[in-house]
């Protein structure tokens, strides 16, 4: 079933967009969450998340198995949130990253019910001067490029506000 | 009285365009300057700004007390350069920036004249590595989505060029 | 001759993009390549973008004189790829900007073919904390700003899908 793609800044309003996208579909809803708790900061971001989230949502945890999360969400629609922190946590693993996302996008395809994606836009600052970095930010802008081309729609964030590139509102 | 946003990144044309946005308005115009001139690279961004600028403006200083500054600014249109700036200012200096947050807004609610505010886009670049600028760079989208959800029309301003992502151009 | 200016982050797709836009002409085209191969890393990138590149493509190097290769690429419709390259080439050669960039402006002007500038937005991240960087950041917004003021269309992309800033899709 087909996907949409929601693309942002840090602190761009994106996860809540996400959501509200996920919840035109009727509940319970899956939430599978890629990011882990591996400092402070983190848990703290991962709890502001979690605390604005009902029942109607129950948390999958995905950090690496993001293909099986998918199919284990079944008919419920489904938002994973979000594509950038699962990259990096497959990079740091020292993953094979093409072969992941042939993998992610069989399990999108295989979906019965709607799914909802949030990814990081980070290729728009200066050059990093750390070679991993630059790496990464490589990855993450072609894993944006091959989903939004699968994508029936694509909304770029920016102050919480939703501009459509691709498909609908 | 309703005020517009406009959003953009580091030269970006979007002073430029704030000041033109501005200058619908009948003036004098009020130019509500946020930057601190601590160092020669800031001393020459601000004299560059203040010689656009013809005698119909009046500046007024805000680095830390804008919600004042706003007001004093009284029945004249009012352009604020930059939000972005003030937040840097007030987070070097320890303040509360919730509380001051809700103290711009109040100011923003009560001014009798249009406003136009500027601030920078700052997300959508590698996470930084230094935790002070992430965690400016989450109050900074804070901020910015705070006011967006306010403004009357947002303006996304990318190589001088405006994008409407809310309200009228 | 008018101009399309290209704008995206890093792998936002926009070189494809501007392929795809010269191509929209008659063959053959001239690439005009600003990129210098000083290391691996750089190597392995001029390689992938060449290899998309078929026998149609006739590649000139400018990483320095891009008003002289746009003179030579004659009545063929050119692409260059990229200008903040180009920039970053000048700027670490010790060059002077102003009369480049009036340079470039002639260059283009003079023209009796169309012509595609790919150039990077780099200035949507948190503030560099290298002086050169943030020099490099003001000295790319200025070019795109003065570049998109005279291009007859500008296109910003991301994740490979294009926003019309200005003109023609």
């Amino acid at each position: 079933m087909s996907f949409i793609l929601v693309l942002g800044g840090a602190r761009s309003g994106k996860s809540r967009h996400a959501e509200a996208l996920t919840a035109r579909h009727p509940a319970p809803w899956a939430y599978l969450a890629t990011a882990e708790a591996w400092d402070d900061e983190m848990r703290a971001r991962i709890a502001e998340h979690r605390a604005r989230r009902d029942a109607r949502w129950e948390t999958l945890d995905a950090p690496l198995d993001l293909p099986a999360a998918l199919a284990a969400a079944g008919s419920r629609p489904a938002l994973v949130d979000c594509l950038t922190l699962w990259l990096t946590n497959l990079m740091l693993g020292g993953h094979d990253i093409p072969a992941a996302t042939v993998a992610l996008q069989a399990a999108l395809d295989a979906r019965a019910a709607p799914t909802v994606l949030v990814a990081n836009e980070v290729g728009l600052g200066i050059v990093p001067e750390n070679a991993l970095a630059r790496r990464f930010r490589d990855a993450a802008g072609r894993l944006n490029q091959d989903l939004a081309a699968r994508a029936a729609s694509v909304h770029f964030i920016a102050a919480g506000l939703p501009l459509v590139l691709k498909g609908e509102p």
